[in-house]
C-alpha cells in the first residue's frame, strides 16, 4: 500500500528559510518519519526560499511585452517577466502564451505565477536549477535523519488535447526519472515493448491530489514507495531532435 | 491522509466476465471496503471483459496500413487495426504512429496493443464508450454494496516534449473530470484565475504507481478520498476550435 501524507504545518516561505528544517519539523508535526518514501514539493515554496520573486513595480516592460499583454488583457510587467524566463515562444493564441523555459520546459507564461504569491504585485518565478534544488534539499534531509528518500519538485502544467491541468515534475533527486521496464516481460512472457514510466510525473499527480492550491498542502509525503536509482528530471525533456511537437 | 491498495486478486479477464463480481471479490481479498474512495482500473481488464479483442490473422491489412508498417518495421495487420480504430493521424515519424482515435484521445497506436494480451497474435483496443464502461461497472458494483465510489478507467499514454509515460484517465464515472476551483481565492485571497485539476488523470497516475505492466496489477483502490460531483471523461477531450496543437 502506497500512502499520500499532507503536511499541514508549513509557515509561509520566505527567502533564506530552511526549507529542510521546517519540513523535517511539518513531518515530524503530521506523525511522518521520512524514510522509504518521497517528499513531493510544490515549486512555490521552493522559489520562495530561494528568493525566485520578482515585484512587478521592479520591472520596465519592453515593447513586445505591452504588445502581448495589450492582446492578452494581461499585466505587461508580468508579461515582461515571462518572455526574460522564455527560451522560445511556442504558441501564442486564445489570450494562451506557451512557452519553453530557459530549462525545457513547456508550458504557460514561463511558470511565472502570480497566484499564491507573497503579495498582490509579486510574481513567483520557477526556480533557476530546479534539479539543484531538490538535490540539495534532499542532502540536508539526509544531515536531519531521512533515509531511503527521494525530493519531487512540482508545478501544475496543462496539456495539448486535453482540458484541465496535472501536477508535473520538474526537478527530482534520489530517483531514476524513468522506470524502465523495456526489455522486461509481460504476464504472458511477451517482451514488453515500450513501457518507460515517467515515475517522478506519477508521483507529482498523487501528490496533486492533495494539493489543492486553496488548502495551502504544499508538501505531501509519499510512503510505502521506496525510491529505486538516481538521475535528475531534466533526463525527461525531451531532445528537439525527436520532438514531433515543437 | 490518501491510500494506493493494489488489488492482486484478479484472474485473467475473458470476454463476458463479471468484472463487478471479480473487482468486488478482489477488494474483499485485499482488506479493502469500496466505499467513500476511487476504483482505478487498467483499459486492458476492461477491454478484455468487452471482447475488444482481434486476432492478428483474421485481419486483412489495406494497403496504406502494409505502406505504413514497412516504413516502421511493424506487423501490417497491427497497422490496420490500428488504422480502423483511427480518426485523424496526428504526426507520423520516427516510427512512431500518433493518432486521435474516435473518442478523440491523442496516443501512440490509437491505443491498439499487443502487449498484455491474451496472445501472442491478439490485439487489444480501447474500450467503444470508457465512460459508458465505466458508468455500468460504478452501477453494478453499487448494486454489490459499493457506496459513494467513482470509477475511473485508464490507460498509458506519452507526451509531447516529455520522455516517459503516464497514466491518464480514458474514461470515469461518479466524480467531476475538472476540479474547477477558479473563482476561489488562494491563501493571500488573490482571486485563482485558472486551477481547473483534471482529477482523474491525477488519480490515474497515482494508481498508476502500482500498475507496473510486469506486476500484473490492473485495480487499485484509491482510499479517503471521497469522490465529489459527477460527468464524463470525455469532457476533458479539448475541442479543436481552442486546441493549439492539432
Amino acid at each position: 500500500m502506497i500512502t499520500l501524507t499532507p503536511l499541514p504545518d508549513l509557515p509561509e516561505i520566505a527567502p533564506g528559510d530552511d526549507l529542510a528544517r521546517l519540513l523535517t519539523a511539518a513531518a515530524a508535526s503530521a506523525g511522518v518519519t521520512l524514510e522509504r518514501g518521497v517528499l513531493v514539493l510544490c515549486q512555490k515554496i521552493v522559489s520562495k526560499a530561494e528568493g525566485r520573486l520578482v515585484a512587478l513595480a521592479d520591472v520596465e516592460p519592453s515593447e513586445l511585452a505591452r504588445e502581448i499583454a495589450s492582446e492578452h488583457e494581461k499585466d505587461p510587467r508580468h508579461i515582461e517577466i515571462v518572455l526574460r524566463e522564455t527560451k522560445r515562444i511556442v504558441r501564442r493564441a486564445h489570450g494562451v502564451l506557451i512557452c519553453e523555459t530557459q530549462h525545457g520546459f513547456v508550458c504557460a507564461n514561463a511558470g511565472v505565477d502570480l497566484s499564491n504569491a507573497p503579495g498582490p504585485d509579486v510574481a513567483v518565478l520557477l526556480p533557476t536549477d530546479p534539479d539543484g534544488s531538490a538535490r540539495a534539499l534532499l542532502d540536508d534531509l539526509g544531515q536531519l535523519g531521512a533515509r531511503e528518500l527521494a525530493v519531487v519538485v512540482t508545478d501544475t502544467f496543462g496539456r495539448p488535447w486535453r482540458e484541465g491541468l496535472v501536477d508535473v515534475a520538474i526537478g527530482s533527486a534520489g530517483l531514476a526519472p524513468i522506470d524502465d521496464q523495456r526489455g522486461g516481460a509481460d504476464r504472458s512472457g511477451r517482451e514488453l515493448a515500450v513501457t518507460a514510466m515517467a515515475t517522478p510525473d506519477q508521483l507529482a499527480a498523487a501528490a496533486g491530489l492533495l494539493m489543492v492550491k486553496a488548502s495551502g498542502i504544499a508538501a505531501v509525503f509519499v510512503g510505502g514507495y521506496t525510491p529505486e536509482g538516481d538521475g535528475t528530471l531534466s533526463e525527461l525533456v525531451r531532445d528537439s531532435a525527436t520532438d514531433l511537437f515543437r
